[in-house]
């Protein structure tokens, strides 16, 4: 016997996409389901990027979930490209006007799931068998299993916030879906320890034998990342050998700052970038990593999800407050422009301070020709700048 | 029985290099003698770029071999990019405060060998067996065939400006001398036509089909390209088998006001990234192509040329007239600075425009995602500006 449920909108997944478009949707007075094949805690536990754009601080305001934010957050106004021991500071205050804000995934989601879970927010968690239907008609179906009961949700749209491996995504023809990918050939080992970063601003560091980046989570904790093999194995990198490596590739000034203790979370991502188009099928829309990835060199994942999901709940919310139907018409064209413009420039931050196996001679030398001529030029660090505080929304 | 010579600079190669070279060093009263493998029609007949920076136009005013230049050449504030029928112009004037100059490379030979003919400048041409010795010495040796007759030239300094397939880099030991090298899977195809041009400033444009350049050297004569296959032959293009691919790529609007008309030349040249390090070797200095190579796109081959005579120009008269060989010393470091400034600007305008057979579909979109950005920022046109009218000399 399967129980039948009606609402506007069922979100399919409740990362931070997920939860913000429910948080936006809800303050308009639409109603929403949100289901999510994890739970909140599994959730809250993955750790992901931690700079915010000026705009996605901006849309965290709208939908009034910042105040945890903006007194924990640490304002950035600016960060530091290294190569092979120089060093250029992109001074994003000064060259934009801008500043970015520090502040985890991880807070941003427990500050959405704290918002929507006072608000009365449906969720079903753990749930399985997700499967997507109807979905050109005017009446989609969302069926799962929760708890040994068979679920069938009918609503006007699907969002599906779901992530890379969601079903979302997979619900759209072939014939109608294009993908573009690109796997870099390296991954990046991050870990988090409870000791002060080694700089007030972030180090991206392209070192002879690898990236580097000294990043943070708070004036307290640190999280610090190295390029490594693809197919490493976390057990293959005890703290000490990290160590060993972050301090050499930071170069001897900068590591003679560095405190090192143990390591809490230690783990390797892979870097790869994906787009998928059409951002919309029928009455699904994507938004986030469902639609599209980006590597996480300049910590763009996050606040492109975050400008996702301000273009589809401003287009929700027209349609049905004001019967208005053209921002969704456009919404995958629109949302596409900025991303692949996004795409780029993670593409080109990582192009510009990885060690690629395959480089010529004659390439590396224009990683670093490159680099001198940014740090010659004004304009050229303004258009890293420009990128790096957040392209305009549209 | 060897005829014996003694000059203060030993000149190898009597392109725009080695000639603008010879015309500094007479102004401030240095002797020089100048050698070429070829002769004076052989090298004006050879069809180059044509467009000069500003600071290019400044170093031939400063030569004394501008008038022609500033009478019959073409000042161009802008130009356009142009990708899958959207155009994108590049005001240089408004984004730079400078212009360009269109003016061929054949007629900058032209008034250089003017300019030196008139001085009485001593040439040997049509040289044979050139070979270089003692270059570590204070006194090395420059030996070549000339009309059966041996010549030994004994100097203070070589100038190699024989070009990438001259002796002169090749001097160097292989264990001192580095090189760096891109080769492009494809070549341009140009046609020199008696016919206005299209566009009063120049177009690039990538199109599916691959890169066209509608470009001029007057206001009556127009210079066109086409990216080809390195292996095309030029007898496998005839001039309409040219006009059609020419227009297509072009698009229909601006191919409508294309006028065509039988070619007077057509020739097809391979692109190639080559840098040679360093650009000194004892008392033998490099300029222009001996030392690298540029791909067309963006006009620097000539550019670069006359930046590199203009540093060592410099070197060389802080040497003979204020005994200062401070400038000499460093003119490898501070040449090749800008060199790889300039291979990056050639390099990434060349990967902008151009379609590559390697490319994956991700590729592709990152040239779309690339112009669509350039188009989109005031700060990323400023950076194709600033290179294109030429960086700073130092």
């Amino acid at each position: 016997m399967t129980r039948s449920h009606k609402t506007q909108v069922c979100i399919i997944g409740s990362g931070p996409s997920g939860l913000l478009l429910a948080q936006f949707l809800a303050k308009a007075g639409i109603d929403t389901i949100v289901i999510d094949r994890k739970d909140r805690a599994y959730i809250e536990g993955r750790i992901r990027a931690g700079v915010l754009e000026q705009g996605a601080v901006a849309g965290l305001d709208e939908a009034g979930v910042s105040d945890r934010l903006h007194t924990e957050g640490l304002l950035h106004d600016g960060f530091d490209l290294a190569f092979d021991g120089d060093r250029h500071r992109i001074d994003l205050k000064g060259l934009t006007g801008k500043s970015v804000m520090v502040y985890g995934q991880t807070e941003v989601t427990k500050d959405l799931f704290d918002a929507r879970t006072a608000d009365g927010q449906q969720f079903f968690f753990n749930v399985e068998d997700v499967t997507l239907d109807a979905l050109t008609s005017g009446a989609p179906k969302v069926r799962f299993q929760h708890d040994g009961q068979a679920h069938e949700i009918t609503c006007d749209f699907v969002a599906g916030c779901d992530g890379y491996h969601g079903v979302s995504r997979k619900a759209i023809p072939a014939d109608v879906l294009k993908t573009f990918e690109r796997v870099y050939p390296f991954g990046w080992l991050g870990i988090l320890v409870e000791k002060p970063p080694v700089s007030h601003e972030l180090i991206y560091a392209n070192h002879q034998r690898g990236f580097a980046l000294a990043s943070m989570r708070s004036e307290t904790r640190s999280r610090y990342y190295i390029q490594c093999n693809a197919s490493d194995d976390v057990a293959d990198w005890s703290d000490d050998r990290f160590w060993d490596e972050f301090a050499t590739r930071l170069g001897e000034d900068t590591a003679a700052k560095l405190q090192i203790g143990a390591s809490f979370e230690k783990s390797i991502a892979p870097l790869r970038s994906f787009v998928a188009e059409p951002m919309q099928y029928g009455n699904l829309f994507l938004a986030g990593d469902a639609a599209h990835i980006v590597p996480p060199t300049g910590a763009k994942g996050l606040n492109l999800a975050v400008a996702d999901v301000r273009l589809l709940s401003r287009a929700l919310i027209e349609h049905f407050t004001r019967g208005n139907g053209a921002y969704l018409e456009t919404y995958s064209e629109v949302a596409l422009k900025r991303v692949w413009k996004v795409e780029r420039f993670s593409w080109q931050l990582s192009m510009l301070m990885h060690q690629f196996p395959d480089h010529s001679p004659f390439e590396r030398r224009m990683q670093r020709a490159e680099f001198d001529y940014i740090a010659s030029s004004e304009v050229a660090s303004q258009v890293i700048a420009e990128n790096y505080v957040g392209l305009p929304l549209e």
